[in-house]
């Protein structure tokens, strides 16, 4: 990068700012880089069809030969979700903690990528060095074991990314290390990254521990079924339902494929103890009764295809509902899926099963931290310079904000945006450039071959569908041998809607006659005489403005 | 309706059970009906390109000689904007306070039916008499000025529908009349009808006066410009910002064409005091320093098209964001929007904008009463049945369990669906029976030529988008003339495609060569050999499942 200055180190975002997910920083000095996560979004609603978002890597395949490695902060779907993808542009060695690896694993096995890629397992004691850099680890507290901040040194200075974290005095895995984050801090931050996702959250998080006893306490008093929902990634909440469940007796059945995989990989891995005779298949849960049976599912998020949501709707293939079913969503829901969430809850109700939800019962709680942890790790890091990370933009402001509360200097805090590039030196830091960051669309096996046009199609089509109008005509003759046909998918009931065909199809036959006499082969003409005469005349008819496709067909164009 | 005796009055809703939305309520005695409110839903995002949803109308078509008057509790569009469309089938006398009539002429207007329709203005005090039964009413409050409860006699008892709710003791209006209400409850009541909205909320709702408070102490501290952006049905609230506004010495004006309809109704009527020249025109904002100005706006629910989320994205044609400038939200995000409602106050925030919004500076309250206030209708109005309507299905059966908890039997409460008759006698009631209550999609001009084909369709084509495969035969000669040739909408940059597409047409090429030379007439084994054989082809290349649409045009077939 030219634009920075040869004793400077840079840092960047080429996803994680501005927004949730496809978290992917980097920090380079000279010519090393250190690439930490690499994570997918999953797209809006106006994203018509696209599975997942992943940034644009242009400026790591531009650098392949100075990237030293990728460290991964946590196994989660934000973080380790690009990995595929940037392997097939960038292959570049990945440390991470045991689990993290272990599900990256099983990631790469279905991507056909695990024997090309080196991964090395890191622990908190470990120190990989490099020639002008070194990379180090301090635990923290999140909603998945073996979460590690990382602390990248550099001449310069040392930059410390927080990866995600919360305070949990009283987790229920391995607490985080305050020690060794409080040395951290006393040798010096240069820049500090961390997790802004709840910095609009007053006070603190609820501990792990608080849930554990809720969850306790509910199967205590139930004696129907138990069906509990969460997410596959929350592993200490998949350990708590679990143990719960043998100490109240119950089987346990697992239904939904990244279910099935976080239990079996935590199981391998031993995050999650369990006695394998407790498991149960899904078609045998009939022969117990009612009170020695948990299900364990997807789907406490409202997704239309995850287990949860095909019970409510009677559409499993294993279980229905029954009167005395409880269904615990540990979980809670993120803005977009409020709605989806509440018709299955609806639909669960009227299924006859009681449902606890919500946080009350405090049966969920976030795995970030709110502002007092956030102003905790400021505390303890003491940066000199402050890089919100993490969030949305409200969120990095306010996260900015905190920041200065605890005593950074408001000019040394930067909110950037995907692409920045923020250049420090030991004694300043300005925003010094940009390199490519656009979102880049994963659409089934395409990956970045979905656009604005493409999308913009899809809009229209869903908002109000297509109409075809094929002609075939004959050049030479001047005539229009069949058609005007009109075909549409999306737009109207065609069978009772024959008047306003045939009447479209009249107008557009007189005209398009005329067209063809004049010039038989200006195809473009006689297509833009269908778009501008059936346009305004079906949306005067209908109020509606459907896409419009003509087909024109030469009859002398023998193949 | 054969299944209600003829001594027994029947309940039932077309609309506003298991939903908020499309609320239509019906009371029948023998040949007497009286309607209660009109509504429309607004879509589901499932629902592509379907403007609003209205109740099946059929039952009130087929008795449209029993059914005496229209009664609106309010002008809100869920109780009144199904009437236009209602109207177009059943021409009925419609009864409603000023404010709610005032609204109403207004949208008749825009439908062209005005002059035949019949409406009649009620106050408080009125009493609409009609052979067997009678209605009258008790003033409420809500958000909106003039909002009444229906109380309708009948030979076995008084039917009571509370309208929307809640109780303000320190309204912004006028007071709710409780003492009427408590007359009511004396005299007896058969079966209450109560709003179930909040339902799920503990306590007691905050009252309108505190948002007055807020509202001053914001104006008061802020130099810069005001942007208040609010529910143009929020008639209080319109109220309140334009006191401040006055009191404060900011001009008012006015973006987003229901905010004018609805500040030119509410001034009109005497709901709205304000004095004209505080109003001035868009373009001449830039004529007045900046702590002399309120914009009051639409769109505090994201809505894409609204005044505040073109200001937001820069694109509005007289304002654009400058620091110092201060957006309210006063209001709160319903479920569905609050991903719409984030990106807007981010838009804003890196405007340079201040924000302020959430329930933290009490800048909004809700129109509908909470738990507490719902047992206080169920105390006054002593039931003895109960109805909960108005709210999804997890809302009626909280609020069935507040009814219980007030003293109603548990068998005599009844959490009924769209279209079930509760049939009623002074000692009994029974679910008795059901009539035709679907949902009727409007979109465009078309209401109900929306099926669920065509949503199904539409659906398709959001995801994958369209392929159409367009050939041109000679059934005589039994070739191909020209094609296939494949177009696609939605689907995949085609220029970039070139080897799919080619490939596609090979093999498409040589099977169908194939079928016409065997069956030349046979079109829809041609369009299956198309769609079997491209389908796979296209799942196998890319993963993704466009809709494939063989068109086959015979050069024989001259018209």
């Amino acid at each position: 990068m030219k634009f920075v200055k040869n004793d400077q180190v840079a840092v960047f975002a080429l996803g994680g700012l501005g927004e949730i997910g496809k978290n992917t920083y980097g920090v380079q000095y000279q010519d090393e880089i250190i690439l930490i996560d690499a994570g997918i979004k999953f797209p809006q609603t106006e994203l018509l069809g696209i599975d997942y978002v992943i940034p644009d890597y242009t400026h790591l395949t531009r650098n392949i030969d100075k990237i030293k490695g990728l460290f991964i902060t946590h196994g989660h779907e934000d973080h380790i979700g690009g990995i595929p993808y940037l392997l097939r542009q960038v292959n570049v060695p990945i440390y991470g903690g045991k689990l993290a690896l272990g599900l990256l694993k099983n990631k790469l096995k279905e991507h056909g990528l695990l024997r090309t890629t080196k991964m090395i397992e890191i622990r908190e004691e470990d120190i990989i060095k490099f020639n002008k850099t070194s990379v180090s680890f301090f635990r923290t507290t999140h909603s998945i074991p073996d979460a590690f901040g990382v602390v990248v040194k550099t001449p310069p200075g040392n930059i410390v990314h927080t990866g995600d974290f919360k305070f949990d005095f009283t987790p229920v895995g391995e607490p985080a290390n305050l020690t060794k984050m409080a040395a951290i801090g006393h040798a010096g931050v240069l820049c500090l990254l961390s997790d802004s996702t709840n910095a609009e959250i007053p006070k603190f998080s609820v501990s792990e521990r608080k849930v554990s006893k809720s969850i306790d306490e509910i199967f205590h008093n139930l004696e129907g079924r138990i069906i509990f929902a969460t997410f596959a990634s929350n592993i200490y909440r998949l350990q708590q339902a679990t143990d719960a469940a043998v100490k109240y007796g119950r089987k346990i059945a697992v239904f939904g494929r990244s279910m099935d995989n976080a239990i079996r990989i935590g199981h391998e891995l031993g995050y999650i103890n369990v006695p394998k005779e407790m498991f149960i298949d899904a078609h045998s849960i009939n022969h117990f009764p009612a009170n020695e049976v948990m299900i364990l599912c997807t789907g406490s998020q409202g997704e239309p295809l995850a287990a949860l949501s095909r019970i409510a709707n009677s559409t499993h293939r294993q279980i229905r509902i029954q009167p005395g079913d409880t269904v615990i969503f540990s979980s809670s829901p993120i803005p977009g899926n409020i709605k989806s969430v509440n018709k299955i809850i609806d639909l669960l109700h009227r299924a006859g099963a009681d449902v606890i939800h919500g946080q009350i019962n405090n049966i969920h709680t976030s795995g970030h931290g709110s502002q007092e942890e956030q102003k905790l790790m400021l505390r303890l890091m003491k940066p000199k310079f402050f890089m919100p990370i993490h969030g949305e933009y409200r969120m990095l402001k306010m996260h900015s904000k905190l920041a200065i509360e605890c005593d950074v200097l408001e000019d040394n805090t930067f909110i950037m945006e995907n692409g920045d590039v923020l250049a420090l030196s030991t004694n300043h830091a300005h925003v010094a450039g940009k390199i490519p960051s656009g979102d880049i669309y994963i659409d089934g096996n395409g990956i970045g071959d979905i656009g604005n046009i493409v999308l913009r199609d899809r809009r229209v089509l869903s908002e109000d569908g297509i109409v075809i109008v094929t002609i075939s005509i004959d050049t030479e003759r001047q005539t229009i041998v069949s058609g005007p046909e009109l075909i549409s998918r999306g737009f109207i009931y065609m069978r009772e809607s024959g008047e306003l065909i045939t009447e479209a199809q009249r107008i557009l036959r007189n005209h398009l006659k005329e067209s063809i006499k004049n010039e038989p082969t200006n195809w473009s003409s006689m297509k833009n005489v269908i778009t501008k005469l059936l346009g305004p005349y079906l949306f005067e008819k209908t109020q509606r403005k459907p896409m419009i496709l003509p087909v024109i067909l030469d009859v002398n164009q023998e193949k």
